[in-house]
This record gives C-alpha cells, sequence and structure tokens, in this order.
C-alpha cells in the first residue's frame, strides 16, 4: 500500500459530472476511457498524486448500474496502489480480508486490480492496483 | 485544491476499527482526536501524502451517528487542501456550489474547514480544509 491511487466516484451522467468537477477541481479531466469488462466509461483527474475517477455505466448490468439503482451518486470505491498485487493479496487473506476477485482484472489507466469485499472492510469497496508492466 | 488532504470513513467502532485499518494499511494510526464540536473521535493513518480519517460518534446528534443510522459504516467524505479556504469558498460559490457552513470552522488535525452541500457534488460530501496558521 504506497499511496491512494484514485477515488472512484459513480455518475449518472459523465458529461455533466466532467464539467462539474472541472469547475470543482479547477481543471480540466486528463483522459476517458471505457473498461468494456466492467461496462464503465470512467473519467480522470489528477489531484496531488491522487487521481479521482468518474464512472457512468455503459449497460443495465454494470456493478455501476447496480450501486446507482441501490444507493445514489457518490463516493463508491477507493483504490490503493501498490508494488506487487499478488504479494498483497497473499498479505490480505492472512489478514482475515476476502478477495473478490482472486485472479487479478484489466482496470482502466493500465492497471491490474482486485476488490476486497466491503464486509471485511467496515463497508469500504477497496480497490488494489498494480501497473501493468511490459 | 492541492491534493486530497484525507478521506472521511464512518465507523461505528474505533478500536475495532483501527485494528482492521492497521491491517490493511500495514500500518498504525499516527493520532487519535476528539472533535468536541463535531461530537466525533477521529484516528489518522498516513497513506502516501493523504490520511485516512476513521470517524466515530461521541454523541446521538452527531453527523456520524445520523450518517450511521441512515446509511452505514463506509466512506463519510473527502477533504481537499487548500490554501486560502476564503479564496477558494468563493471560487466556489460563484460556481454554483453550496457552503454548508459559512464561517470556517475548527477540524481534526489543526485545521479550520467548510463543507459543501453533497446536493451539488454529486452526492459527495466535500471538505475544504486549510492548515491553521501561528
Amino acid at each position: 500500500m504506497r499511496k491512494i491511487e484514485h477515488l472512484g466516484i459513480a455518475v449518472k451522467d459523465l458529461e455533466q459530472s466532467n464539467q462539474l468537477f472541472a469547475k470543482l477541481l479547477g481543471k480540466d479531466n486528463y483522459k476517458e476511457e471505457v473498461v468494456e469488462g466492467e461496462g464503465v466509461k470512467t473519467s480522470f483527474f489528477m489531484i496531488g498524486e491522487t487521481k479521482i475517477e468518474l464512472l457512468e455505466a455503459t449497460r443495465p448490468d454494470s456493478p455501476i448500474a447496480k450501486f446507482l439503482d441501490k444507493k445514489s451518486e457518490g463516493i463508491h470505491h477507493i483504490a490503493f496502489d501498490v508494488e506487487n498485487i499478488f504479494a498483497e493479496m497473499d498479505r490480505l487473506k492472512s489478514e482475515g480480508f476476502e478477495i473478490l476477485n482472486e485472479i487479478p482484472k484489466e482496470g482502466a489507466d493500465n492497471k491490474i486490480v482486485v476488490f476486497l469485499h466491503p464486509r471485511s472492510t467496515n463497508g469500504v469497496l477497496v480497490e488494489l492496483c498494480q501497473e501493468k508492466k511490459g
């Protein structure tokens, strides 16, 4: 766990939220990217060493669509930057945390990612992400 | 807006959550502090340039007690570090954001703070905080 890599925020309308967060942060997003596997369109803002990642669902069975149905717009997850995702998964499992996907999957922004189950982390959806190499 | 100063997480039992986050982050908290005005006991962990602030209610009318009643444990707010809180409040008001407290109040960890209403920020409770001087 080296730093907070990004903070994911679920939004209904990415275009509208892009404008809102540009006003809030005083700067534009630097990138938009669709992650097909997760059914999301993402938009990234840099703030210090951390990113804000806005997440819009691209289909009704997307985890973000389900989150918006069940709750509402707002903070969805917190992602930590790790050097070695497999070592960190082993460490956390031995500490009693539940890993949601045993095999790291493709994330946005050139990352491989796993999620921890919020019931093992005080209701916080935690993501670990490691920069893809090579 | 210079960086994410901290991320506030509402918890039911600070002692238990301190142990959980120490395991998650691989390090202990560096400080605990009661903020009487807000009815909270806080605990801080450093991660990169950002802090994780765990928040436990100290009385039933605390905003954190109300949050836990209405929702559940989880991410409560995101706080941005600002150089001049009054200048930033003026800028954000002119952009259409709603400030919850017009006069900055005492926050934890030697800060003065204001909050933006979540209805103006995509459901995200945003805090601005400035280091107290002198």
